[in-house]
C-alpha cells in the first residue's frame, strides 16, 4: 500500500509546505503593516495578504481529498502532475492577490480547473471501481478493447 | 485495500463538491451585495453567507477524520450513512444561516450531533482494535457472542 | 494496513476532539461576549478566542498530513509522539491567546517546532522509500550497518 501512493504522499508533503510558507507570509505582512493580533484589518496590503493565504486554506482539503481520490482510483501519475500544477496556481494566486486584488484571478481559475479535473478524474475512478467490484461490470475493461 | 473504502471515498468527494459549491455561493454573494476583495464586511447578507461558509470550512477536516476512523475501525456502511446526515445537515445549515442567523440553528445542532456519534464509533473501533492487537482481548468477538 | 496506523488513527480522533473543543470554546465565547452572529469583531477577548481557534484551524490539515506520512514511511511511535507534543502545544497556545495576545508565542513555537519536526521526518521516509523502490538505493539498510 504505502509504495503505490508515494507520489501522492510527496505531493501532500510538498503542498503542506506550501501551506505554511503562506501562514509564515501573513505573519511577515503583520509585521511590516504593523496590524497587531488579534485584528485582521487596518491595512489594505495585509488585507490582501490575509484574504489569499484564508482562500488556500479552505481550499486544501477539498484538494488533498480530491488528489488521493484520483491518485487512488484512477491514476497516480496524473493526478501527481495535477497537483504540481495546482500548486504552481495557489503560488501565482497568492502573489497575484498580495499585490492586487485584479491580479488573483489568472492562478484562481488555473486552480478552480485543475480542482475540477482532479475531482471529476476522482468520481470516474470510484465510479468504476464501484461496478467493478459490486455490480461486476468492468468499464475499464472494456473499454481498453476499443483502444 | 483501495475497495474496501470505496464508499467513504466517495462520500469524501461527494462532500468535497459540496465544500466547492458553498465557496462559488460566497464569490456569488460577493458579487450580489458588491463586497470588494479583500473586504469581508459592509453587507449582512454577504457576511451570513460567508461565516456559514467558513464555518463550514472549520468542520470539514474534523468531519473527515471521524468519517474515515468510523468506517475504516467500526463499520464501512454506517460511517456512509452518518456522512450523508452529515452532508444533508451542512446544507441545511449553510441555507438557513444565509436567510437569517437564526435558521442556522436546527442545522448546525444535526452536524454536531452527526460528528460526535462519528467520533464515539471512531473512538470505539480504535479502542477494540488496539485491545485486540496490543493486550489480546477480543471484546467485539465476546459481545457477539452474547447477541 | 488498519491495524498497522491505530496509533495514527488514535491522534487523529483526540485532535480531532480538541478542534471541536476549540469551536466550543469560541461558541462560548460569543455568547460571554455578546457578540451576535455573524459578526466576529466587537470585542477584544472574543477576537483573541477566535483568532486562536482559527490559527488551529488552517494548521490543522498540514498537521495531520505531516503526522500520517511521518508515521507511514518514517516511524509510527515517533510521529505519535510529536502528534502528542503538537496537541500540548495548541492547547498552550489557544489558552495563551485567549488571556492576552502575548501569551501566544511559546505555544506557537513549540507547535511549529513539531510540525516541522514532522515535515522533516515525513520527507525523508518518503525520499527513503523512494529512492528504495525506484532506484533501488537502500539508505536506510546502509545507515542501520554502521550503528
Amino acid at each position: 500500500m504505502a509504495g503505490n501512493v508515494i507520489l501522492l504522499a510527496a505531493i501532500s508533503v510538498l503542498s503542506a509546505c506550501q501551506q505554511s510558507y503562506f501562514a509564515f507570509q501573513v505573519g511577515r505582512a503583520r509585521f511590516k503593516c504593523k496590524v497587531i493580533p488579534p485584528a485582521v484589518t487596518g491595512s489594505l496590503e495585509f488585507e490582501r495578504v490575509f484574504r489569499a493565504q484564508q482562500n488556500c486554506v479552505e481550499f486544501y482539503p477539498v484538494f488533498l481529498i480530491t488528489l488521493w481520490m484520483a491518485g487512488w482510483y484512477f491514476n497516480q501519475v496524473f493526478a501527481t502532475c495535477l497537483g504540481l500544477v495546482y500548486i504552481y496556481s495557489r503560488h501565482k494566486y497568492f502573489w497575484g492577490y498580495s499585490e492586487a486584488a485584479e491580479k488573483r484571478i489568472s492562478g484562481f481559475r488555473l486552480s478552480l480547473g485543475t480542482l475540477g479535473l482532479l475531482g471529476v478524474l476522482g468520481a470516474l475512478g470510484i465510479a468504476n471501481s464501484f461496478l467493478d467490484e459490486y455490480l461486476d461490470i468492468h468499464v475499464a475493461k472494456q473499454l481498453r478493447r476499443y483502444f
